[in-house]
């Protein structure tokens, strides 16, 4: 039997999936199961949408061009426009979810050994989009303590080598919520410029920003124009993740002529993600109003709730609808498992992603988890009591 | 400006869609542009595939297992089974496409560095996927005088090195629309087996079948079982190209456990994609009866067509719904780009696939063209009047 890959072997496991088994043989023992561990929000896809896909009168579900169907990018254009992000229908390049653009720009942009700093906790998945490159990921590290700020600008001068070809940023930040101010983005436009680097945005979660503060893109940044790679999706913003339509956005013409290759190999985006994507467009002011305010609402009573909790600590998260909380354990890793294999609160549990999978440094989150506030609240309620009384049971609990 | 990857500078252009900016601007000009570039079916999806696309009666269309609906593995495994591939739903992994089955393939299996050999002429964008894997193609040509058959044992075993880790090939064949022996396919299995290699079989086409010889799978090959990594899509057969559905099959568990893990980074296949084929996989007999007389009759059409044109020579397609034709030109390239820039008659043309790029080694094809029979007998009929045409006025004909 050959050998498989050492690239492959190297992969990440999901940290918010690779408990799926230990959740499905709960539910299979009759447990119900609250999904805290998976940016999956119950808000129903708005009704255009939907209305698009039933209402579809092509007879052919034929291939659409490799880089999206021209009247989409027309429309995420005009959207991006609302955010003051000036950019054409040229500079889009549709994807397969958000992330097919991360696998696309760490393609077209770097080379096994290059190296990318990346403030972490982050997206798990990064990692593992570069290991599939062969690129490297150079952490920086912000604490929950600062309330996961960006770290300062010379912890990162400190990473940098003649391999460093990129920064990437989550902004607002999945897995811990927090939102780069303008100051911190200047850091990084400051030093994107000085060593001429890639800047990787994923800015998925733009619509979920909570504080007064505003919402600073990669794009209004001056002066870094060409080496700015936006990530972009419509999973989040429409409650639609299973559509897999995303964007990678970008003013450099030799990264997109790289990308377009990768496109034309896979020959084309999802069709009826398309349809579905460009009719979600129309989305009406209301849904996008109540949605947000539905998640003001949850983030609140979440976070509240978590830092009643003894011995846990949350801080408050401004944007996306993750936090990464601290909990009073020995191992986040252990706990979760423990959480589906072994505890029940009246026929309930909680799972959650442990936060281990979120930092490349071994040790560093092993007592922290991150919490997707995707229930309602009434769920989020229970759930918390559900967490509340796993935490007085669990044996390896540390107060 | 940081510069790209030599990855990405080193992925090729797609050979079927290269072109499509001149044709874009061939239709702008009001010229009718036949597509035989592409394999596009032009047959309609089943009504029962669309009509479960209409009739969707989810409220949030959202992520779904990684490796695919188990219900839509369950089926897939039946219709397996239907051609006696012995492979249960747990062999099964969906993929965004057979393109992501090919791409998680090599991710999974070949190190950079690592060598594959694939006859050639060979589907271009496996080339494009061992690139971005790093891995190397060993190119094994075969010839259009001996009708694309299997190239000697032992010019593959020529190439066999250290770093040789598997054999690709894709049966029936795309561009040649050969159909393998059971003597070749024994011959493959007696390779694979002495050296211990992966077989990556491409099988999309095996509805495809024109001659009383049979289908041989990959997996219908004793004794190496678990070399064999089956690559599937739904969308030849039921006219679905642009819902993005594959499958890799493999009963190799360490290969599916590294399949997984990229599975999980990109979170899920298509949903709307995954619902439409599983209702695809009731289309009726009499649906796949006809699409199957189509295109024995189309295929019949264009053969004896294509060599009635002075100079023009195509070998007989067993499978697929491709053939590699020589024509009596300077280059292969510039007569297709000449086509779509340069040539009309009366209001008409056509687009096709340069050979070139299905070989790796310079020069091959250089007056071959791969030609798609996926338009109707009309257009077909039409579409050769004009090639006759074309190569009349084309300043570069060699005869």
């Amino acid at each position: 039997m050959p050998h498989t890959s050492q690239r492959g072997q190297a992969m990440p496991e999901s940290p918010i999936r690779k408990l799926v088994p230990l959740a499905d043989k709960a539910k299979a023992r009759g447990i119900k199961v609250y999904h805290l561990n998976i940016g999956q929000p119950d808000l129903k896809t708005p009704q255009v949408a939907l209305d698009a896909i039933r209402n579809i009168d092509r007879t052919v579900l034929e291939y659409s061009p490799s880089d999206g169907i021209r009247s989409l990018k027309t429309k995420l254009a005009a959207y991006y426009h609302s955010f003051n992000i000036d950019v054409t229908e040229d500079d889009i390049i549709v994807t397969t979810g958000g992330s097919e653009a991360v696998n696309f720009a760490f393609m077209s942009c770097l080379d096994p050994g290059d190296e990318i700093i990346v403030p972490e906790p982050a997206y798990a998945n990064y990692t593992a989009f570069a290991i599939a490159a062969g690129a490297i990921v150079k952490p920086v590290v912000s604490s929950i303590e600062e309330g996961f700020a960006l770290p300062s600008v010379e912890k990162f001068e400190e990473l940098i080598t003649p391999k460093t070809k990129g920064i990437l940023i989550c902004n607002p930040n999945n897995p811990t919520g927090y939102l780069y101010t303008r100051s911190e983005m200047n850091k990084i436009r400051d030093l994107v410029k000085k060593y001429d680097l890639y800047l990787f945005s994923d800015e998925v979660y733009r619509e979920f920003c909570y504080t007064g503060a505003p919402y600073i893109s990669a794009f209004h940044l001056d002066g870094i124009e060409e080496n700015v790679v936006l990530i972009d999706s419509v999973s989040k913003r429409y409650s639609m993740t299973g559509v897999r339509i995303g964007a990678l956005v970008t003013k450099n013409k030799d990264v997109r002529k790289n990308v377009i290759k990768f496109c034309q190999a896979r020959l084309s985006p999802p069709l009826l993600g398309q349809i579905a994507s460009e009719a979600a467009m129309n989305t009406s002011a209301e849904y996008m109003l109540e949605m947000y305010n539905e998640y003001v609402e949850r983030r609140k009573f979440l976070i509240d709730g978590l830092n009643r909790i003894p011995g846990v600590y949350s801080p408050i998260p401004m944007g996306a609808f993750y936090t990464v909380a601290r909990l009073p354990i020995d191992d986040a890793d252990k706990f979760c498992a423990w959480l589906l294999s072994d505890f029940e609160y009246e026929g309930y549990t909680v799972m959650m992603a442990p936060a281990s999978g979120f930092y490349t440094v071994d040790g560093l989150g092993k007592d922290e988890v991150r919490i997707a506030y995707v229930l309602d609240k009434e769920d989020l309620k229970h759930a918390l009591i559900v967490l509340g009384k796993a935490l007085q049971a669990y044996p390896g609990r540390t107060i």
